[in-house]
């Protein structure tokens, strides 16, 4: 029994201090970064005694943008915001001009070659994007084959809860990034899974399966995820709007609906994206005019840029009045003010009333940011197959 | 046609400077960090201009551990290290005390609560780290219910190319991380998923499908994959090996033969795990004696530590013999010459030996290190499942 004893204490002080890789248990330990108080301010911490100057940088501090930090006697610089509206949002430290994260707190996400720290002030709105106790869907990463792209492809996918179990079939949202994106985006930065399990476990949408491939055709996976390894992420231009995805998007229902339980008709799909992915959706549910019955514009850009000679962005008046003359039950369209695309958007606009056509328009506060996306997505779900 | 030019050149610029959130193109943009030469060296690359000392950390250092950087004329900060042997290695940098990660590399693992780049030299056994141009299985993400824990769960499950579109029955291997792991440690660190596609790409591998569950029964998930949030990590003592885990396994494997399309039988199920890991696997197989026809040890603990009531550990020597007179074909133990635990694993290789029974042993270099780790499941895969 002593033998055992005296192996565990060993086991434990070797297993806390070096023994398992990366750990490190030293002073800051202690720490706590970010702590989310009471009132709902934050505080942030970071040990660097010998910094000169450290700040706090992020889109919770408004259009300020950064903040200094305070020095403490024990060398922790700390700062407090001032109470937050429930949000997710992300932020740095900047010590002596270094941007850096948050060495205390794990959770963070890529944009692009970006990789930042995100903290979720909770209540109203933000209990959407946690994990509740509540039935989880399962979130899977899979492989298609493309043939009109000539490569296999990774695709992130979304089944409600209970759909292993059960037999009945599904409607299909199909949920596309923007710019700087890929399969990920809308599970990491767009809290897609959580959204769905909260919005469906509150009886606010209907148990659907949403998928998110990657909308860069010239990748066949996310930064890190396919055979060119771990190399430096870059923004995919010009490879993204020129044609290729709307074109080969058959391919990806056409995987869809041989794989999963899906009611494979019109009134069953959907297709929403963010900025590209609004781009995306508004020309592939044009290119496939009798295919979606709900359609999504979050921020959207409207037209490609640059030459492209695809005829996806031909005959682009007479393919729009032919998508609503075959009917469809919700066009969506959602922006900030001050997005830089409200203008574009609002030209766009005008089209569709110069065509007598319906649809919904949202506008909000703010610009084209990940806040505004998540919140349309919290809007546009809902109204997707005859929740409502 | 000059106003959609104009258009795209402003999306460009615009999504290039400051519309999408958190992307950063400023002067880091041309930094390439870390960048594989052709000998296989590695350099890295730091902008810190105000810094008056930077340092490299990691394990590609080997003993030393550390290097000082030197500064360039530019405030960039660089280090090249000797030719290196493939692996994958993590690093860190400290910049003037602090520890930081690398801003030009987005791949990083997380370890209980500390966060590290890495980087993958390629060739030889690294290759089996990389994704190739080879079919790919599904990585899932999926929940299920543990009436022994009376929770909902969350669980990894890999299934092999070609899962979906067929109807063939697979064996399954369950594979368990250690302690200060969770459900995401042998995917993330382990490069499991990269491993099974490669190794059964080559023929070196049956097609399995691969269970990674979280060992630590009293959480739910991986940090922050649950309802408390997004707290910080730490590790699971005394929770991991009070029995609790091994008690409740039969939930698992419930849940894996009522949703795969498996062989439910002793010679097409294996166990394996690392540290706690190989803990799990050598009490669970025991536990369920009649269960499992191929076993994997790495770097074992091998008894628990502290006070347990658990009927799980009683009666050792009755049970493992029960265990091994019940027939297995292969029980396959592994371990670093420097491992802190390689005297108990030496204790538990002679109490075998006194049995009498056949196990296959390997002493590899090293120590307690995901190096080695990846290296037994490389070794142990090929093993299973008659495909020898």
């Amino acid at each position: 029994m002593m033998k055992k004893l005296l192996l565990g204490l060993l086991l434990l002080r070797v297993l806390s201090s070096h023994a398992q890789e990366n750990l490190d248990f030293n002073a800051k330990k202690e720490i706590t970064s970010p702590e989310i108080n009471a009132d709902k301010s934050i505080t942030f911490r970071l040990m660097a005694p010998n910094a000169k100057k450290v700040e706090l940088q992020g889109d919770l501090l408004g259009a300020t943008n950064t903040a200094l930090m305070e020095k403490q006697a024990d060398g922790i610089w700390t700062y407090t915001t001032s109470s937050l509206k429930p949000e997710l949002y992300s932020y740095s430290f900047i010590v002596d001009g270094l941007k850096i994260r948050d060495a205390n707190n794990v959770y963070q996400i890529r944009d692009v070659a970006s990789v930042v720290n995100v903290v979720i002030v909770p209540g109203g709105k933000a209990d959407y994007y946690l994990v509740a106790d509540v039935p989880h869907g399962t979130v899977a990463k899979r492989w298609y084959q493309s043939p009109g792209n000539n490569k296999q492809r990774r695709i992130s996918i979304y089944t409600p809860p209970g759909y292993e179990a059960g037999k009945n079939k599904y409607p299909v949202l199909y949920l596309l990034h923007g710019m700087g994106g890929d399969e990920e985006a809308w599970l990491a930065l767009g809290r897609t899974a959580q959204i769905l399990d909260n919005l469906i476990a509150q009886g606010k949408a209907k148990p659907m399966i949403v998928v998110m491939p990657n909308g860069n055709v010239a990748q066949q996976a996310a930064p890190g995820e396919d055979s060119k390894g771990l190399y430096k992420p870059t923004m995919q231009l010009p490879n993204t709007m020129d044609g290729k995805m709307e074109e080969t998007f058959a391919d990806i229902i056409k995987f869809t609906e041989a794989n999963y339980r899906v009611n494979a008709n019109k009134t069953n799909r959907a297709i929403a994206g963010l900025s590209m992915g609004g781009f995306h959706s508004l020309h592939i549910s044009r290119y496939y005019p009798k295919t979606f019955d709900y359609v999504g514009l979050f921020s959207p850009a409207i037209m490609p840029f640059g030459k492209t000679t695809s005829p996806v962005y031909e005959n682009l008046d007479v393919t729009l009045k032919n998508q609503f003359n075959n009917g469809l039950k919700l066009y969506y369209i959602a922006i900030g003010k001050t997005d830089f695309l409200y203008k574009t958007v609002e030209d766009y606009r005008k089209k569709l009333d110069g065509f007598g056509v319906k649809y919904n328009y949202v506008e909000s506060e703010g610009g084209h940011t990940w806040s505004n996306w998540r919140d349309y997505l919290v809007l546009f779900v809902p109204q997707l197959f005859n929740q409502l």
